[in-house]
């Protein structure tokens, strides 16, 4: 069975061959199930809030039928941006797992660190820098193709 | 016809009549035409990412049928939080007008201050106050009425 940072990793696949940029995120409860999974959506919705961490954050709660997820880890290839971040405080994330850092337009451990912020009352256990090389790879190969 | 402000207390107080918290937004064009107008729905959808600005926001660009809306203003009755403030970010809102400051939660001129972090590529021009205290009356009943 895949891990939750290889599940991730496929979806950021998929994502590259739809023309999207190559982000994939799953959401596990505690035993380890998946609950959801998706990757980055912005060109296909024209909406540049569908990051894969709010497509999987929604379906993973909308499968409960509640809306928090407080038992549940966040696996995302990369270092979530600011609106990602708080929407994962939103909704009560245990913990985040992410790949590649991003110091341009993250918002965790970069930028606005939402979880630092007065404006944050809930922070996850955050885990940054799981399978770091391979999740970067991904991106850096999708932009280098369209350059 | 009502202002942009006067259709957010609209929705604000719409969604207090749903039992969620009343928050309003509306997407106005460069000639104040309605693009798209939302309150909040948290709770009807298990989804703590159903802000109104996400909705509005969401809504005026899937109705323009593409994913920037950098002519448009933003009207929401409260400092938007700062998921919200990322997404007016990243949809390249011209201009946010805001009712009630939100010093606990608000993420533009508190906690976060997401246009002024280094993962912030587009800023919006920033009105704050506009009928504040009407727009903080609305919220401030609502939480009344619930204790």
């Amino acid at each position: 069975m895949p891990s939750p940072i290889e599940i991730a990793l496929a979806e950021a696949r998929a994502a590259a061959l739809r023309g999207e940029v190559p982000v994939g995120a799953v959401v596990t409860d505690a035993a380890g199930a998946v609950l959801a999974r998706a990757g980055n959506a912005v060109e296909a919705g024209h909406d540049p809030s569908a990051h894969a961490e709010m497509r999987a954050l929604r379906a993973a709660a909308q499968r409960r039928g509640g809306k928090l997820l407080a038992d549940c880890t966040l696996t995302v290839t990369l270092e979530p941006c600011p609106m990602c971040a708080q929407a994962i405080s939103f909704f009560r994330v245990k913990r985040l797992v992410f790949g590649a850092y991003d110091p341009k337009g993250g918002g965790v451990d970069h930028g606005a660190r939402i979880f630092a912020a007065s404006s944050c009352h809930h922070a996850p256990e955050v885990v940054g820098g799981l399978r770091e090389a391979e999740c970067g790879a991904v991106l850096r190969e999708f932009f280098a193709a369209r350059r």
